[in-house]
Formats: C-alpha cells, structure tokens, sequence
C-alpha cells in the first residue's frame, strides 16, 4: 500500500533494537483519513471472503479495526488483557507472550460475541513474531468459527511471525512489510 | 441522544453495585455505525469551537475518539497507561485513580502530539468519578493546550463526576445521563 510505505518512510523512525516507532500517525496519535484508506484496503482483499466480524486486540488495533470494521459494515470485537487474576467462565481465553515487556498476559472475548456462525478477519498494527496474532486466532478457533484471515499493517518480514503464520496455512495480508532497517533510519520493504 | 439511550435500554446489563455493561455495543463488539453517529452528535455539539485534536485514554475510549475525530477532520490522540516504573522527560504524565480495580496508574502522552497552540475535545466512554477525564484535563494543561470541553458517551448522574467537573468550570457534553438504576434493570435518564 503505496499511501503507508511513503508515511512511514517520511514520518517512521528507527531506534536500536529494530524498533520502528510510528505512533505520530498510526499506534498514539492517529491520522484517521489514513485509517480509513487502511479499511478500505482490506476490504480491496478480503470483500469476497464474508466477513461477519473484526477481531483485533486492545489497544493500539482498536482505532485500525474500527475502520476495517466500518468498511465491511460489520461489527468491530477487542479482546482485552484480563487484570484480574481470575478469568471468569463466559469468556474465550488465550495466553499471550510479550517480547517487547518480558511477561505473559491472558486475553479474554465474551463468548456472547463470537460463535461458530461468525467468519472472522484477525486485524492488528504490528505482526513481528505472532504472539498476539497466534492468541487471537486460538480464541477464533475455541468460539468454533471460521478463521477468514488476518490483516497486518506493518510486519517485521525479518522476524519469524509472518512467515510461521503462513507456513501454518494461515492468509496474512500485511500492508507493508519491512525486510530491513537499520540505526541510520533506512527501511527496506519487501516488493 | 435517543438512539443512544433507545440502544442502552434495549442492550445495557445492570449489574449490583452500579455497573452498567454496554459491552455488546460500546465497550467490548462495538456497533460501528452508532460510532460513526457519536461521532456526529459531538460535532453537532462542538462543531464551532475550532477543535484540532481529540484525546481520550486507552483501550475503550479509542473507538469512539475515532469517529468523533473522523467527525471533526482532526487527528486522534489516546494517553496510554503507563507500563513502566520509570516516565520518559519527553511524556506528559497525570496519575489515575481507578476505583474500580482498586488502584493508581500513570497515564503518559508524548508531549510531540500536544501543544499550546491545540484546542483539545476530550472524550470517553463513560463518566462516573470522572478520576480518567481529570486526569485527561491535567495533561492538556501540562501543555498548554486549551481544553475546549469534554464528551462523554454515557454519564452516571447519580455519581459526582459530572457535577464536581461543571462546578470547575468544564464544559462536560454527555450523550446520555444514566439518573438512576436499579437491580431489576431498571435505567432512568436524566432529562
């Protein structure tokens, strides 16, 4: 997607560590016309396949499946990170490892929301080793319904997730995919 | 907002000890079209105050700060709750009571995102204490910014929040005044 690329080459920076930090228009401060070209774009790719449900993962997919969302007209679901110790027997739950903050966190869905009749597009900004995709789609699989795909803003082509996810049959359409960047603030996207 | 309190009535839970759970609409799956009308109905309420940028705070703020945003033709911004011990000097910070889970957290925004020159509209799903708007309003003023009022989607009239933000001056715009409910599911709007 010629629009995302150009963003973050010109507003994307690279910190040690392949950190790229986009949050001045896509995960803190966010540039909604930008999010509704994102929309429309995975509707572009996954229009025909009926979809009856956006899944993402709270918080920063939340404003990105919104659009998403609103372009297939259907509605939006955010799984959250439970707080409590607890989890409580009405909702789907998957275990999720955090590279990024060195912990392990569960995520929960209402099992009001997510049946064996929905067709679910899996959504988020970041795919870089999967854990948080690979938990979201646990939680499609335990409601029974079917896993249409997922839909990744930016992926980490040089980190495993994207390619594991695929190798395991899973379709991930990723909107950009960087191949390279290095502390000089060079990104290289795969073509 | 009819529709909005037609939709509280019809799919809202009273929980004991006044919780109110929209999480099939709101706050958990999101009816994205009553979004986009939110969204609407706050520029219908502000629409002549020259906003530049909308803030709320993660996870279920998000949502409907994109469509109030989108509304607008302004970015979004949501403060995020701090994850670690130690605040970096290019944040602005506030701390947030929650009396919910029982404790303090740190909400951060990037000070790049917010200036002197911005005219803020803070919005958020609910508004019972109002401990998160307070603490929304300290980081706009950390940066100078003008706070050009508040919206909430649902407030709980019957506690202090609302009343103690009017009497301080801040314009608080609230789609629907929850008076009263009761354990019988009973909901009552202020008029």
């Amino acid at each position: 997607m010629k629009v995302l690329k150009d963003r973050i080459l010109k507003d994307g920076k690279v910190f040690p560590g392949n950190v790229l930090k986009v949050d001045s228009f896509l995960n803190h401060q966010m540039d909604i016309e930008l999010l509704r070209q994102i929309g429309e774009e995975f509707r572009n790719r996954y229009g025909d396949c009926g979809v009856t449900k956006v899944l993402t993962i709270e918080a920063s997919g939340i404003g990105i499946a919104c659009f998403v969302a609103q372009s297939f007209g259907v509605p939006m679901l955010f799984a959250k990170k439970n707080k409590t110790k607890n989890i409580a027997s009405d909702v789907y739950t998957a275990k999720v490892e955090s590279y990024t903050h060195g912990t392990t966190y569960d995520i929960i869905v209402s099992k009001e929301f997510l049946n064996k009749d929905d067709k679910v597009l899996v959504i988020d900004d970041f795919l870089a080793k999967g854990q948080a995709l690979l938990g979201l789609i646990n939680i499609v699989e335990s409601a029974g319904a079917e896993l249409v795909g997922t839909g990744i803003v930016i992926e980490k082509g040089f980190q495993d997730g994207g390619k594991l996810l695929r190798e395991s049959g899973v379709r991930v359409e990723s909107l950009a995919i960087v191949e390279s960047m290095d502390d000089n603030g060079n990104i290289i996207f795969r073509n």
